[in-house]
């Protein structure tokens, strides 16, 4: 392999020739042999290159910035954005904390690689432009780097996560009208209890994702804010008058996403509540979606010897030694993704805790959980609403087998003969393996009309319809 | 002891003949010895003092109780309410997951007191009002416990958690304010850099604990969706037409909170993620007030070999062994509040996750943890105001002599001189030993004049406030 | 109320006249109301009850307590350890972190009642012994502190934690050998799969609790390690020579445990690794313990709409509105447990996180959530034990028609005819509704014959027997 | 692309000609789109490529496997084992729970690839070997995936984290040993306390990480136990008769690595425990490292207007915008780290938590956290210490200072004068801002002499060393 010399504050380093990044980035690359290399979430690289052609736009705006300089520096955003140097950015997550070599990885990429526009040779000649004093005008690892995953997370979340989650809310939805007068029994601590329709079982499980909906649509407003403008602790240093608002409106311009100019830069470099906000929401639909996918493999257990209420797609064989097994493998995967979810909410919380003075420096860390957990509850959500619940379809024997056998049909008599006299009968058919009607006759409490008249499970449903 | 005997569909139990608890209780208080007595929250038996009285009412009206009866019903959660009965409810958390036993407590002593209060003797005669056919009319378990659960929680948070939050906030935006031209070091990395305001530092918290609030009170309108009016599965089964929309008004009348009628029962039986989303502010304002804290008790620390910055309040010695000591005690409270709100969270997440079909059967322990968070913030902000925030003061001295000694004031070269030239009189300096002025006019970089009307501190923190 | 004047090197406090604390104890209660009123766990208190006396035994020994005071002092922690003084320590959990303040109520406790004991009157005279130099001689707060939080965990661990599990353990030992024959279908991914006994099933209960065990047992070297010795710092400044080693002997002597001297003081009053590992093993058992539940609850899920394969205790009645419900309530109170454990993990965890210097001051909150994690393991499962798992019955009937109703009994045919072909047999059956035996001889794959030696369920769960 | 043909018992699918794997992994690409492709951890595949050896050795040993099957599976195993087939095994964690695709994956391509070898072409003529009847033969993906994840846990354990640990640990140890003079201030509540010397703070980290260790190997045991030879469901159908130890033992022998048959099978699959208790450890080194790299951070802050006590190596730039800055970055990989690790421990609880009757399926999600966890801490340790704590020297002028200043070396004189009076000189040097013994003297306590005598820092630091 070839290497050129690239310099820093710090002295000479050699660069492999092939490779766009500088001194600070080898540097890192030697210094943090953590994990599987490259691991810093691209979503971030796009997300500094959103922001570095807004600021450049912003200080050329604001006269501290030539407009050639702007237009190479927001070139080479543009094709880092279009993934055309997605293997320039070899860094990991597991480095200094406030993603300071990250930054410097971008800026470093997009001065040689301007200086390449510019028709010059990387490693020769002045640099075409700094990748401080030009590339990072007006801007601090300290603030560009929470922007740079506020930015990511966001678009990750109106991208990915929204979408998957609502493609699934739609087809439950979708189920829950399907299967509206599909009378099954109701089961309550595992145990029978009184009926429902299938429909209204689904809507709850819509209910659920509407709520969580709700919840990380409100989480928004605190992650659009940015940080940009703030500098190296908030007081926004070396910036142009105007500059925090302005880069701000260019990012928004640029991503078509609301994002505004945080109020307070003090909190958005110290603290990344915005993150744990976010987070939670993402944990809460977590909690969610784990209820519902397991009670779907509930549901769907047997097929002759579990529940067996619901038939969903076998899209695969299901096991390596019992042939013919099918299972319901994409409530594992959602379930599995339900679980890690969990865990990033606090590998978050332990992060967003732990801000020093003017600094958080958890910044990559928190960021790389965010956007896995923003991918994944998206990606899985889709998975699943395409490979099962699109393909869920009721078993109609079994549910009105299991159903016309429940002892809880009694409840019904609660209101005409009492708790009491209802739960002998119950008891009874129990104990001698009888069924309820015959009991309720024997013990005198009901007569054969009266029961026929008033324990009907599809009456049993209607009070909330 | 004396003894009588208390009866249910199960049979005959011996029941203190003091108490005003029925055979259910006492069956469960045998059956579950886990952990320390009477560990249900007495804030839940409030909630469902509130909720058997509007559900008296609401029967009433609606004609399925006489209004003797509603009376009755009604005096005795009048009484619990006031605390008269506080040792009648001896039950643990840790018993069935839907809170059936504490809501039969609450029912047989409802009824037994009502007994008396109706000139009878317990135990003699037939009970003047079932626990299960009168008190628990129209309601079962399982929209009940939901329901007290969802009252106690958001009493808790507008009678302790907010207030608690918004004294301490109130205080510490005071101190922003006043602390508003006190300039000092900035520190990021933990390490020496730009300067700021002591106010600017405060004002970082103070816009921390604001979005906290947003967030906790976001959270507020899927806590007020009360699931009464589902009974045992969500359907509503043997409620009157009208339950549950008139007896959630009646409940909002009682405790002047907005709360409304779940429009999906079905969740809100099976799935707790109100409570889930609750604990999730409550967790993210963890991890807002340990960074406060945090950082107080750091620019505290000293008072002679520490950071020594802030003079914080004396209240008791601090140690039994190193006489004259004074430590940041508040601040200790307060992270392990912290602390163990983070834990909470993880119990409650654990708890929502898994519901089973019709019923979430982690109802206590979910709703104890939510109480015991909001509760412990609430508290610990309020005691952390009192005994330290409010009389934090400026070390003066040491604050002026920690910013001035700091090499970062150099960074105010770098729109002069250019990062590379100003990083070099850094780190001059820092090997010499000098003073950046003596290198920076040594180097030849800037003149005397030049330095003194370039690098001023109170000019570096000026561009945002 | 009456009151007396304590001192302390603060000055004069007026305290309750009838309370044996003194002076530190007041201004902790008035400076820390936070949750609930004397929060801190009584194991902590007897915890120092121990080491107080262990303390003075020693610091006699070595010449520097004359044997009026060790005995006075004695006297007194033996009456705390004979709970005569329980309602004498009033203070929170939520209070410095060291637990300097609950240190000092018991030398403050142990101080007035020696005074009593010596036939003086509080408040009147000099004190008799005095709290800090003589009660907390060789001591300090933060070596005191953890070395009561060490006895106290150990103690609960043995007396609470321990037993309980194995009493457990036990009655799932004896009950797979009393279902050793019971030849049930096997389930993965909740579907049917090949078959087992019922006895092999509770055997792996039986593993993962001896495993459980064998890690919680693994724990307890390290906690046995006590800080006593240490005192300030961990340098054991103002402790005569050999007052580690002897004062540990002194408290192995009394508690009649294992403890030792802490090899490093630095580590045992700066960082809690070891309430940390022990709360590891703790939650451990929560995720074996979880699954045992709800396996158990999944099998006697019904009892007709459900498994139905075991038949559980019916202990209460199990709903408020549905008569004659009988709900899984051991398990649900057992999993609440469960859940509750992960959550102390995390407070524990992030409290051992957070050690500065020379000092953890997560000390109570750590402490506190061991302790109560150990005893809900143990009391949970000796409920559990007595409740549900020792009147566990399986349900013959069920199992049987279970077993003979499943497709994967076909797995005994891969070693005959191959995977795929047995596949064909499961899947044609599956899709016609009909047997395998059936469709085995209907594909011309193996004779009646063969089928009926070959297809043998209760040779198919032989192997490992 | 050109595609072929393969087949399983679903049917055809089309795979892309130059891959080796089938029909089942190719259906399991297409169904779980979820997160980034590949996920599943290589060292998994290698594992299962032991195992796939191992089993064919066994297989023929015991007589139902030929030679030449056993020779090519070998063969292909080993050159899996090379990293030859890396890019054979695109599936990713977020499949089925029980890795039934992976092993499928493993299968297909040792399959495959052997009919090459046996100088076929793939996709024609019948395969030389078969995916399920030979290379999976004695074997399900229920015993074989955590067999696999068991392998690579253990392996990544002894090859990356213990050896990180050690050489971090051992580097610690140098440095408390070279410190051991060097006395400093103590720091308990972050405030002042007694000294003690750098070698002693050093010596507590020291003996975290020894403790650590310990817990790890403790859990190696259980790691060790193999499920391989439970099939399906525990019960070892169809295996031959000594196959389970036989093929533990080949496994060892491969591996050189003490690998044992689990005595029971059902926990193996149906709990994995195993790995709860691995990475609860690995959850508690973190803590143990979160606590070191915090302190040392701390007291490396400044460079002058922190605590400045410590110097450490210099190893990159440290701002984008403050020139000459240099920061803790190491320090910060490794809190990262360690969050991450908290995290990842809830997510293997979690995981752990939900077997379902015979079977576990958060199987590939625990296993990823496990490998990722015990690389991350590995890595890390290796890193700090290479860039970070092999490079640390006291700053022994500021340490000197710091440490003069002090009030609490009054803690010297309790033994002399008490408690009280000791307080009171050191109170009145606080208030007055004089030095201790000025006011020893003035207050008439002591003599200078005796002062000069008694309070010396360097005796203050002996007892324990």
């Amino acid at each position: 392999m070839t290497y050129r010399i690239e310099k820093d504050t710090m002295g000479e380093v050699k660069v492999p020739s092939d490779k766009l990044w500088g001194a600070q980035t080898e540097r890192s690359r030697n210094n943090f042999k953590i994990g599987a290399p490259a691991s810093m979430p691209l979503e971030v690289v796009y997300g500094f290159a959103y922001l570095k052609k807004a600021a450049a736009y912003t200080n050329h705006e604001l006269g501290v910035l030539d407009i050639e300089k702007r237009d190479l520096i927001a070139t080479v955003c543009d094709e880092i954005l279009e993934g055309k140097h997605d293997n320039q950015f070899p860094l990991v997550i597991w480095q200094t904390g406030s993603g300071t070599q990250s930054n410097m990885n971008v800026n470093e990429v997009v001065a040689n690689r301007a200086h390449q526009l510019a028709g010059k040779v990387i490693g020769e000649g002045e640099k075409t432009i700094q990748p401080n004093d030009d590339v990072n005008k007006s801007q601090s690892s300290n603030d560009t780097f929470p922007t740079g995953m506020h930015i990511a997370a966001y678009k990750k979340i109106m991208e990915v996560t929204i979408p998957g989650i609502i493609q699934l809310r739609n087809t439950l939805h979708k189920k829950s009208i399907d299967f509206k007068d599909v009378v099954k029994i109701g089961r309550t601590h595992l145990m029978d209890a009184t009926p429902l329709t299938l429909g209204q079982e689904f809507s709850g499980y819509v209910s659920q994702l509407d709520h969580g909906l709700k919840a990380l649509e409100n989480t928004l407003p605190h992650l659009a804010e940015l940080a940009l403008g703030g500098t190296a602790v908030g007081t926004g240093l070396n910036t142009p008058d105007g500059y925090a608002n302005l880069v701000a409106k260019y990012i928004a311009d640029f991503t078509n996403l609301p994002f505004t100019s945080a109020e307070n830069k003090f909190e958005a470099l110290a603290a990344h509540d915005a993150l744990v906000e976010t987070h939670g929401a993402l944990k809460q639909l977590a909690v969610s979606l784990n209820k519902i996918a397991n009670d779907i493999r509930l549901m769907a257990s047997g097929p002759r010897s579990g529940i067996g209420e619901l038939i969903i797609p076998a899209n695969e064989p299901g096991s390596s030694i019992m042939p013919g097994k099918v299972n319901p493998t994409q409530c594992e995967a959602l379930t599995m993704v339900c679980a890690q979810v969990m865990g990033n909410d606090v590998a978050v919380t332990v992060g967003g805790t732990q801000g020093h003075y003017e600094l958080n420096v958890f910044k990559p860390m928190m960021a790389a959980n965010v956007l896995e957990s923003a991918r994944l509850i998206g990606d899985a959500c889709k998975s699943f609403e395409e490979h099962c619940a699109s393909g869920i379809e009721p078993n109609h024997d079994t549910i009105k087998q299991l159903l016309n056998n429940s002892l809880m049909l009694v409840t019904a008599l609660n209101t005409k003969i009492g708790y009491y006299k209802a739960a002998e009968i119950a008891n009874t058919a129990h104990k001698n393996g009888t069924t309820l009607r015959e009991e309720a006759i024997n013990l005198g409490y009901v007569t054969a009309d009266e029961y026929d008249e008033w324990v009907k499970p599809e009456d049993m449903v209607g009070s909330l319809k």
